[in-house]
């Protein structure tokens, strides 16, 4: 039966994926609270219409008895909340499904008041029925995703879709620099102790050190001397510290060097330098068996397999230890804006993505 | 008659001006808008309480009769608003005395909407008479300042007071680097345009180019990422730029380096960096010829002379070029911060400040 299937994936007309895709997005897109973007909050009445929408498609499409074909059952999510946009708690959707809620979560308020709970039963869900939501061990084959890059690395080498190596691993930390504050126009060089300098030897520091690795990646994102004027030697400078990499040892080699230097530039410029590390979070290896299968049917049609590794989080990684995951990565074709209005893919590469995931179901159900 | 005075200085009980003047300023400081510091806001009625005591205190001095034994007369001033806190104009008081009053200055309004030209009438003083102040080149002598340093050169020398050699011109300009922002866990460190980064590495061009002169100095005092988040690679970051000099060329010969620097920069990181000048300042020499008068009367105050360049803007620049001008620095006791509530000077500092103010004037008399 799977066989067959599989065999049917090339008789599809080429294109017809991408097509149907592209036409449903924009019917999804439709949904959005602004016109020069799309913003569906969690739990908004643009939400709840898309989700609405979205489980129509899915009783439109039977999904329930034409996968019934498969010798394990298939669920298909649309996670809500991956960004933690409205609640300031990312993964809600997938934590719950992964059996990973956390009930605290559920007091915690939106910008507007609201709690997480109110705003629940106010779209009709109950908080008391999370946790039938978790999958249990046992019961999982595995777990793939599709997501857009957000990076370059497809459209720069020309591949429609890549096969995601491990999500990297993050310690983000703020820093707070404090020197002594001076008359720029009276205070010679020599005796300065200026923040915003020592916070530049920084910045350049974690530029260089992050590059000697592959996946390591370090950003300085946030940099402001408070209150800065521009007659006054900065007396103190913040900036946040967000380093990455495929895998922790990596990371964590970083991130000493850099706590190293830290300390130097502190001695040498006569500085005070604070860090406080604000999360910490654990690389996560995609399973070798699912980048294996993802790799033949990315073969199959037509493209170099490509692996790469994700140095943005994603719901996957709620499923990390409970099931084999997978994640299949499609082109970018913005070089990586992602969570914007220059967010684009091609209903070209989106043909090829869906393509590659239905293979790649078959050929689990195949192997299992 | 003056040699008879000058003679007299020696006379006068040593710290007897000290004294006098710290009990003056304690008694002006009363005054103060708050307790934990002196504000003094131009033309509020803390200010106008305050130059009217200085009024009844000279009156009652009889400055006018006893100063006539002069060859010349001797106006002494307290300026008005130097540091154009209220108006953000400075110089206000020195600029009408020089002639320079810019009258479309009587329009503008302070935080609550007053006007220049209300707020005066209000104090009673009349803006229509501000160019009967005005002095003329060929009734002038000369013009003597005393200041606090604002520095820490004759703290970390030991010295009470010194002799300003000239008054340090300024640049300062606006710069705005505009680079690409990205995820900062998605794009590959040698693929990013980071604005920050380019930030940091012209912070540090300039710590270094200006720290090549000994009256030179350079200062970034304004830095931020706008809108700077943890996980975003900064696609924008604005900073100030602030060099000085004792004289215009080895400060042009800085300003135009970094602006090379600047261009290497943007061209090798592939960003924009735009600049915009937003004041320009010429340096102004001080006379020799006060200065060497300054010069005898601090050596026979038992101090060592020594000659320093000022890298804040005082009034005396409104003089320029209309007579000519000297300054005397006055320890500043806690390294430089000045318009602070830590700004401080000794009784035994002001002592000798003024007994080389008075012995200056005399000597110049002498001279005439």
């Amino acid at each position: 039966m799977v066989r067959e299937a599989a065999s049917k994936i090339g008789a599809i007309e080429p294109g017809a994926f991408g097509e149907r895709i592209m036409e449903l997005a924009d019917r999804l897109a439709a949904w959005s609270e602004n016109s020069d973007g799309l913003t569906c909050t969690y739990l908004s009445p643009a939400h709840r219409s898309v989700a609405a929408d979205i489980r129509e498609l899915m009783r439109q499409a039977g999904l329930v008895t034409e996968m019934g074909k498969l010798p394990f059952h298939l669920d298909v999510f649309a996670f809500s909340e991956e960004e933690g946009v409205r609640f300031s708690s990312s993964f809600l959707g997938s934590s719950a499904v992964a059996g990973r809620f956390d009930p605290t979560l559920l007091g915690r308020r939106d910008a507007d008041g609201v709690t997480l709970a109110a705003a629940m039963r106010e779209a009709g869900l109950d908080p008391a029925k999370i946790p039938v939501l978790a999958r249990r061990r046992e019961e999982l084959v595995g777990y793939l995703e599709v997501h857009i890059e957000q990076g370059p690395v497809l459209l720069e080498e020309g591949l429609p879709v890549g096969i995601v190596s491990a999500i990297a691993g993050s310690v983000l930390s703020m820093v707070t620099i404090t020197g002594t504050a001076g008359h720029a126009g009276t205070m010679p060089m020599a005796r300065r102790h200026d923040a915003a300098a020592a916070a530049a030897e920084l910045v350049l520091y974690v530029e260089e050190r992050c590059a000697q690795a592959p996946s390591l990646v370090g950003t300085v994102g946030q940099l402001v001397v408070p209150d800065g004027a521009i007659n006054i030697i900065p007396g103190r400078c913040e900036l946040s510290l967000d380093v990455r990499a495929a895998d922790d040892a990596t990371r964590d080699a970083a991130v000493s060097d850099i706590m190293a230097e830290i300390a130097r530039i502190a001695a040498r410029r006569g500085v005070r330098i604070d860090t406080q590390e604000v999360q910490r979070t654990a690389a996560v290896r995609c399973s070798p068996r699912l980048q294996s299968l993802l790799a033949d049917a990315v073969k199959d049609a037509g493209v170099k397999p490509r692996h790469l590794p994700s140095g943005a989080g994603h719901d996957a990684m709620m499923f990390a230890g409970l099931t084999d995951i997978a994640m299949l990565f499609v082109r970018c074709g913005n070089g990586g804006a992602s969570h914007s209005p220059r967010e684009i893919i091609t209903a070209e590469d989106a043909d090829i993505a869906a393509r590659v995931m239905l293979d790649t179901v078959l050929r689990l159900a195949e192997a299992s």
